[in-house]
């Protein structure tokens, strides 16, 4: 076990890649050489981390000698292409795409649920999709004590888990709006500004979107239930960071509004924020910048026996996405695992 | 029975009242007078209707001699206070408030579910809250042949909901954080630009809103099923025009995809728009100053046995308010009850 680490961040130039060196900086992650990668077009980009005045190099196999973790944050194209180059040159990859997160042999993992899954690693750990990160943290603690009979979730999801263009699409329709000009969609389908969309990642073949279809099954496997009841409608609103869901969970005892918020409160990273007189819950412009996943709105589900509904909010580039890999490369560290 | 019809509409200044008169313009409606009563604020100003220019007058209790249909959309308040006048003065109340709802003496009607209702009024019709319209309409016509056991509903409700001061309120925010400036919300709890809000109308007890209790006791007295589990979250998004609602359905028995689009797609009033292939589902810009509710993502629900998913989305002013009055009004002509 070193005192310190060499890490590489791919993708160190996106929105996920800057969060994470911002977060490694504030928690005193042991770092040695700080290695940004990223496409050929950023190559040469000089970026301050701390007191480090650091170069972007392009993202090629040959990136990884003498790397001991290296966080992907690009495309699926580029982890694909590259994620199995980093782990032949000895890293331990953190993946934050979609490429290997349903393999047999990559622990999809949220520290707080199933941080025991990095034993069996083989090189690769994903980190799940952004709604699915606070979703499980949320419901685990009260999940281990009476299960969950079936989760029904709608998201709100911000632009920044599309990248830096999506807000900056936002940014640019919203002004078109406003000055009365005709807005042109690129990043999105359609007009995000002043709008929502039912859409988040491409359609398959069910009728359920890809980004639907990672909530359902990364939470079946983070939880270790592969047959857990679970359905979801993912949908994009114009908001810049902070990622909303609105969940009705079944149990399957009865639970008490009161029993159900000890048990979230006593779950680490969480905060409730749940003063309903006072007008007091989360929202994504409160929880943006923040670590902690945010509940609020508890109250039992009118229309079934042992059903909760409740509103989180969790910040997408943190939480759902440089945090918690960050978190894994800190439990991997604490369990000499790397 | 007449060939005109004296109507009055409180409210005639605001944003449903104004939808009012330009639908009854556009469907011809057979109105002989047109009162525009608002508050003494708005008293004196001068209104285009058609090709008539109209003179707004204080509502006060003795705005409704003459008058056969009164269009009340005010606050709770004012159909509070006003109602019972125009009823005396011998009009029909068609309201739009809260206030008279669910009295038992009161139909509460969607014209395309439960139009027989209007045959044992009493002087006040209400209309429902503009979530309920839409998913009545749309889940009617399959409950009849495949009795609903449970729904759950989360919304994405645009601000002229809340009327021209929370519209108001969007455009100003949006500039203000788009030049770096401070907000400050007064119509909202909160900051309503680049957010989203868990909350429409105020807290109940229960931890549910005001506006949520309205879905649940609502869509059970249209649909005359007092029993009906149905739960909601409201949310209140920064759109202007358009109510969107994210709906999974469980019914008695099985049903397909297929089959719960061609009942849907043969209820009145409805456009089913649903090609996922090509990225194309109903969004409130697209439908904003349409009549019909549109319906897409319809697809089973992973989670639970004769289970449908599917996203609707109204436009609140219309369908939602005024379209659905005028409808009512239409409807009480052909019956001939007024």
């Amino acid at each position: 076990m070193a005192d310190q680490y060499n890490v590489a961040i791919v993708g160190a130039t996106g929105l996920v890649g800057q969060e994470f060196l911002k977060i490694a900086m504030q928690r005193g992650f042991p770092a040695g050489e700080l290695r940004l990668l990223a496409s050929h077009r950023s190559a040469g980009k000089k970026i301050t981390v701390g007191e480090r005045e650091l170069e972007v190099q392009e993202a090629t196999s040959k990136s990884f000698e003498g790397i001991d973790i290296a966080f992907f944050s690009a495309t699926t194209e580029v982890s694909t292409a590259l994620v199995p180059a980093a782990v032949k040159a000895g890293a331990i990859v953190i993946d934050d795409s979609s490429a290997w997160r349903m393999e047999e042999n990559v622990p999809l993992v949220v520290p707080e649920v199933n941080a025991a899954d990095l034993e069996g690693h083989e090189g690769i750990i994903s980190i799940p999709n952004c709604p699915t990160t606070p979703l499980c943290q949320v419901l685990w603690p009260v999940h281990v004590v009476n299960p969950i009979k079936r989760i029904i979730v709608d998201t709100y999801q911000s632009v920044s888990g599309a990248g830096a263009s999506a807000v900056n699409e936002l940014n640019e329709q919203t002004r078109q709006v406003l000055d009365g000009h005709a807005v042109s969609p690129h990043v999105f389908p359609h007009q995000i500004a002043f709008n929502v969309l039912p859409q988040v990642d491409v359609f398959l073949g069910s009728g359920y979107t890809k980004e639907e279809w990672k909530i359902i099954n990364e939470t079946r496997k983070i939880m270790h239930e592969p047959e857990l009841a679970i359905s979801a409608t993912a949908v994009r609103v114009p908001v810049y960071t902070g990622h909303s869901e609105s969940v009705h969970v079944e149990f399957t005892r009865p639970i008490n509004v009161e029993d159900f918020t000890k048990l979230v409160h006593a779950g680490p990273g969480i905060t409730i924020q749940d003063e309903a007189a006072v007008n007091v819950y989360p929202t994504p412009r409160s929880v943006a910048g923040k670590d902690d996943t945010y509940v609020g709105r508890i109250r039992q589900d009118q229309s079934v026996d042992s059903g909760i509904a409740f509103w989180l909010v969790s910040d997408n580039l943190r939480k759902g996405a440089a945090l918690n890999a960050i978190q894994i490369a800190e439990e991997l560290i604490a369990r000499k695992l790397v």
